[in-house]
C-alpha cells in the first residue's frame, strides 16, 4: 500500500477492499443450484460491521507500512478476509438456531424462516466453503491454523453449552470460553494476516494478542448491550443469552456478589426475561460498571499490543476500532 | 503392500489398518477440555461399518498392487481415511438433529441425549477437525478436494430439503441428491487415495466412478430398508425419512405409477409412518423391486468401472465390497 496514508485515504482504500472481499465471498458461495443461492444472498444480508474482514486487510496495511505494493498479498489477504467472515457467518447462522433466534441485523433469521434443518445445513455449507476457499491460497500451514481456529471456537460453544444455566459459573471459565468463542478467531485475523504479509515473528505474535484482547473487549461489550440495549439499535433480539442460559458478564459477577435474596429475584427475573427488573438489580451490585472496566481493561490491552509497532495510519485505525468496541450501542 | 495376499491375509491386514485409522480419529479429537472428549467418545461408538476408511485403505491398495511397500504413503492415506469418517460422522450426527432421530447403531443419539444445541456444535467441531486434521498432509490440492466434496454434501442435504413433502419428486432429482449427499463422498473416498497412492489419471478416475456408483447403490439400499427393514437388525429408527418428507427412492417410483386413489393411501400411510401399508402398497406397483433394479444397476456399473484396472486381492476386494452393498439387511 502507498504508505503515510491520512485517515479520510484509509477509510476509502479500506471501503473498495471490503468491497473485494464481499465478491470473493458471494463468488465462492455460488453454486449450480438455485436453492442454495437464494440461502447465500440471505446470509449476505447479514453481513454488518465486517469487523473480522476489517481486521484482516489493516493488520496487512499495519505490516506492510514503508514496503511497495504486491498484489499477490492483497489477493491473499482478500481471500483469508473472505473466509473468516465466511467462518463468523457460520457461527451466526448456527448460533440462532441454537438461541432460536427470529431476528438478526433487523431480518428475519434462516431458521425462522426457512426451519432449523435448512439451517444446520447452511452452516455446514459455509464452514466447508470457507475451507475450500482457504485451500486455494495454497498454504497447508494456513489450512492447518484455521482449522484449529474453528475448533477453538466450536470446543468453547460446547464449554458454554455444559455451562448453561450454570449460576455458580466462575468468571475465569467464563473468560475461557469467550476467548475461544469469539477471541481466537478475531486473533487469527490478525496473526494470520501479518504472517500472510510477510511479518516477522515478534509483529505476528503481538497482532494476534491485540486480536485475541479485541475479540474479548467486543464479546463482554455484546453481553452489556443484551441487558442494556434497544433492541431497534442492536437489531436482533436481546435477552436470549439469558433466558437459554447462556450468562453474561454483568450476571456473572452479579451472582458472584448478591446475597441468597437478590439472587432469588435475579434467578426469577432471568427466567422471565424481564431486563428492566434485571437491570435494577445488577446496577443494586456494581456488576455493569465492573464488566465495563473488564471491557475497558481489554481495549487497553489490545492497545498495549500495538505499542511496539511502527506507527501507521493503519495502527491508529486498529488503535481506534479498539476504542470504538466498547463505545458503540449496536 | 506385500502383493497377491490371498483373501484371509488382506482381512488381517484391513483390520489392523482400520484400528490405525482409529486411533488416529480419536487423537485428532482429543481436547484439554473434558465436555468435548466426552462427546468425542460417544461418536466413536456411532461407527459402524467404517466403509469410507475402507474405500480409502482398498482403494490404495489396488493402486500400489506389484509396488514396494511405502510408510509415508500409507500414513497419508490413514490420515485421509480418518479424515473422511469424521466428515461422515458430522453428517450422522447433524442428520439426527435434522430428522430429531432418537437411535442410531443401537445407542442413544447426541441431540437426544445432550439436546439439539450440543449436537450442532459437536458436528461443527467434527467438521473443522477433519479439515484440520487433512491440512496435516500437507497438500493443497487435497485441502481443496475435501472442501469441493463437502459443499457437494451439504448443498445436497438442502437440495434434498427444499423437496421435503415434494410428492412430485422426479426419479432426476432424487438422483441428483443422494450424488451430492452420498455419491460424491464416496467417490472422493476412492479418487483421493487413489492420487495419494499417485495413480494415473485414468486409474483415478474410475476409482472415483466406482465410489460415487457405490454410493448411490448404498444410499437405494438405505432407502429401501428404511421401509423393509428390521428396526432391531439396522439399529436405528427407520421409517423417518418418510416422515420427516425425504422421499425414498422406492416411494419416489411408487408415487409416479400409482393412480389417484392409491396415491392418496400412500400419502395417509407416510403421515401416519404405518410401515406395513406402505408395503403392501409399494408392492403393488412394484416399486420395490424397480428400486433393488436401480440399486443393482449401480452395483453393476460400480464393478464396471474396476475391469480396466489390473487384477489383484485388494481389487476382488472392492468387488464384493460392490456386491455386499445390496445383499446387507442391516
Amino acid at each position: 500500500m502507498k504508505t503515510l496514508l491520512n485517515d479520510d485515504e484509509i477509510a476509502a482504500s479500506l471501503a473498495e477492499r471490503l468491497d473485494r472481499v464481499a465478491a470473493r465471498f458471494a463468488g465462492q458461495l455460488k453454486s449450480d443450484l438455485t436453492p442454495v443461492n437464494a440461502l447465500a444472498r440471505h446470509v449476505e444480508r447479514y453481513r454488518g460491521k465486517m469487523l473480522r474482514p476489517t481486521l484482516v486487510i489493516i493488520s496487512g496495511w499495519a505490516v506492510r507500512e514503508g514496503e511497495p505494493a504486491d498484489e499477490a498479498i492483497d489477493a491473499r489477504l482478500d481471500t483469508l478476509a473472505a473466509v473468516v467472515e465466511m467462518i463468523h457467518m457460520a457461527t451466526l447462522v448456527h448460533d440462532d438456531v441454537l438461541d432460536e433466534a427470529e431476528m438478526r441485523r433487523g431480518g428475519q433469521t434462516v431458521n425462522s424462516l426457512k426451519g432449523n434443518e435448512t439451517a444446520v445445513m447452511l452452516g455446514d455449507f459455509l464452514i466447508a466453503s470457507a475451507f475450500h476457499l482457504c485451500s486455494s491460497i495454497g498454504l497447508p500451514w494456513l489450512n492447518g491454523a484455521l482449522g484449529e481456529t474453528t475448533t477453538q471456537l466450536c470446543s468453547g460453544e460446547i464449554l458454554q453449552l455444559t455451562h448453561r444455566g450454570d449460576l455458580k459459573l466462575a468468571q475465569a471459565t467464563y473468560a475461557d470460553i469467550i476467548r475461544r468463542k469469539t477471541g481466537v478467531l478475531s486473533g487469527a485475523c490478525c496473526g494470520l494476516a501479518a504472517r500472510l504479509a510477510h511479518a516477522d515473528a515478534s509483529t505476528t505474535t503481538l497482532l494476534e494478542r491485540y486480536g485475541e484482547d479485541l475479540g474479548m473487549a467486543f464479546q463482554i461489550q455484546d453481553d452489556i448491550l443484551d441487558l442494556v440495549g434497544d433492541e431497534r439499535v442492536v437489531g436482533k433480539t436481546l435477552g436470549i443469552d439469558l433466558q437459554k442460559g447462556k450468562l453474561t458478564l454483568p450476571i456473572v459477577i452479579h451472582l458472584s456478589r448478591a446475597t441468597p435474596s437478590i439472587r432469588e429475584e435475579t434467578v426469577t427475573a432471568i427466567a422471565d426475561c424481564d431486563r428492566a427488573t434485571l437491570l435494577r438489580l445488577v446496577a443494586g451490585t456494581d456488576s455493569l460498571v465492573a464488566a465495563r472496566t473488564e471491557a475497558m481493561r481489554f481495549v487497553e490491552s489490545a492497545k498495549g499490543n500495538l505499542t511496539p509497532i511502527r506507527e501507521s495510519a493503519a495502527k491508529r485505525l486498529l488503535s481506534s476500532i479498539a476504542d470504538a468496541t466498547v463505545e458503540r450501542s449496536y
